[in-house]
């Protein structure tokens, strides 16, 4: 099976030569600040996916597809700028995050002024059904943020919570990637509805996974201490799973309302990697990559549409 | 002549209904904060301009030309948000600014929101050409505001910079309105270079207005203290003039450092209020008003092309 690197592996590298070309700003140490930020994107998963999607029509090479995946990892790319400063983190990718070593006011710019260069990407493949839907994934993200930002403890321990806050925060953007490159590509209805369940599917597992090897990964492979998302407050599936299984276990209360002592938590964090609640979370997972590749089945057999399968696959067999 | 409500009115109502109609958020009472900033919005000038652009084209009724309008104004608030927070103000147009009442976080996640609303209604116009004008005015409006965070003393009392400065600040604005209005009223473009420079020039004859008026009005008036510019360290054109005229002035140098004594920025602000600077900078907005009018010679005689003069006229002798 073809790996999407040797399918599209000259189409990502286009991607990446325009992810770099970013508009002049001032001052010229913040853009390079910011394009090694972009440099350190690692797998340009989304990218991967947009170009894939093209390829299942024979539309790999259209500039328009480029565009496409180009916008919907700068967008990201953007989220993450204003995540970090929210958030007050200082590493993300092994690099300094700009909100490390810049003011708040020329983070929240710099963010801003990448949310502009993704708009003008987007506004190059030349459809206005990609920029409407581009401008809507970006309302669900920021809106999930917001929401997230005043929900309460007793609704952040439901799975209700988590899926509506994992498909805004990860999968919608996944969601774009499909369904924008679906649209330069000329998919049918029909298509552009598999692709948006494909990658809704693909997208909610890989957060999962996500979820699930901040618990299970090693600090120096994961690159945060583990458990770091239960230690700031942040309820994720391994941890509610854990709660149905042991819902009267003594150290939960201050995790739940997010004040444990550091030994706590680290205790915590022992007895969820060791409980089923992770299995259970991992073949959660695994049904949703299922169920992400059964939407590919409404695809002519292709390379690339193997190769859409095979990040299902990889999104749950993944370590790091 | 008629005015801009007489003529628009109407089609100001439905720009006000849809600016209103705020997608849906969480938390309730964060969506109701944002329509009072909404709807304590001003004149509506950059809407009013839009509409007119189209009543040239007899397009005024047109559904895109109220997208364009309504698209342009919360973009325009969109950036607000952010300028606030970054700025400290709590108070905007009379009413309590977001960031004085919500934690930074929350307000950089609205203004975010805000923008992927104005991008959405952008795309309603379905027009590309548009969507692209759009996300480079972003790029223009918040690439000018970082440059700004990062220029220097030396550069900013120079006129060269401060053109720049309220060009991306204020006139881009301008000419997103006109330009986007005469993109779906099919304006040639040999038309639309000329609402690029009729919204050009009013765009700066406009601000440098608000910033003699920041020195001559009064504080009932203008909602804030005489001289508020100066005294938080930005650099206008009246204070340039003045600078220009009496480079010797023993009160200059901390206010271009940006840190004089109340009673010393009271005194600079009373010289230059009495100084011939303010009548150059009026004389020179009267200019740039001129020159805006003089593009519109470039459309037929109408009732509409009246009201845009009448704008430029009103700019220059406004007194609030």
């Amino acid at each position: 099976m073809n790996s999407a690197n040797e399918l599209v592996g000259a189409q990502l590298t286009q991607v990446e030569e325009t992810l770099l070309n970013i508009p002049e700003m001032h001052p010229s140490n913040l853009r390079n600040a910011v394009k090694t930020i972009v440099a350190s994107g690692g797998k340009r998963l989304r990218p991967q996916i947009s170009l894939l999607v093209a390829g299942m029509f024979g539309k790999q090479d259209l500039r328009a597809a480029i565009d496409v995946a180009s916008a919907v990892e700068m967008l990201h790319t953007a989220t993450l700028v204003h995540d970090d400063l929210i958030d007050g983190s200082l590493v993300r990718r092994g690099a300094a995050t700009l909100n490390a070593a810049w003011t708040p006011a020329a983070t929240v710019l710099t963010g801003d002024f990448l949310f502009a260069f993704a708009a003008g990407l987007a506004s190059r493949a030349n459809s206005v059904r990609v920029m409407s839907i581009f401008s809507e994934t970006l309302g669900v993200i920021v809106g999930g943020e917001l929401r997230q930002q005043f929900t309460n403890w007793a609704r952040r321990r439901t799975r209700e919570d988590y899926t509506e806050r994992i498909y805004a925060k990860t999968a919608s953007m996944f969601v774009l990637a499909a369904t924008a490159a679906g649209v330069v590509a000329e998919a049918s209805e029909a298509q552009i509805t598999s692709l948006n369940q494909y990658a809704r599917n693909l997208g909610l597992a890989f957060q999962i996974m996500d979820d699930v090897l901040d618990f299970t990964g090693e600090q120096a492979t994961v690159g945060k201490p583990v458990g770091s998302d239960l230690r700031r407050g942040l309820i994720t599936l391994p941890t509610i799973f854990y709660i149905e299984a042991n819902p009267d276990d003594p150290l939960l209360p201050c995790a739940l309302e997010g004040n444990c002592s550091g030994e706590t938590y680290a205790q915590l964090v022992k007895r969820i990697r060791e409980s089923t609640a992770i299995k259970i979370a991992i073949a959660e997972a695994g049904t949703l990559a299922n169920e992400a590749k059964r939407h590919l089945a409404n695809f002519p057999d292709s390379p690339y549409r193997d190769a859409l399968g095979a990040i299902a696959d990889f999104t749950v067999a993944r370590t790091t």
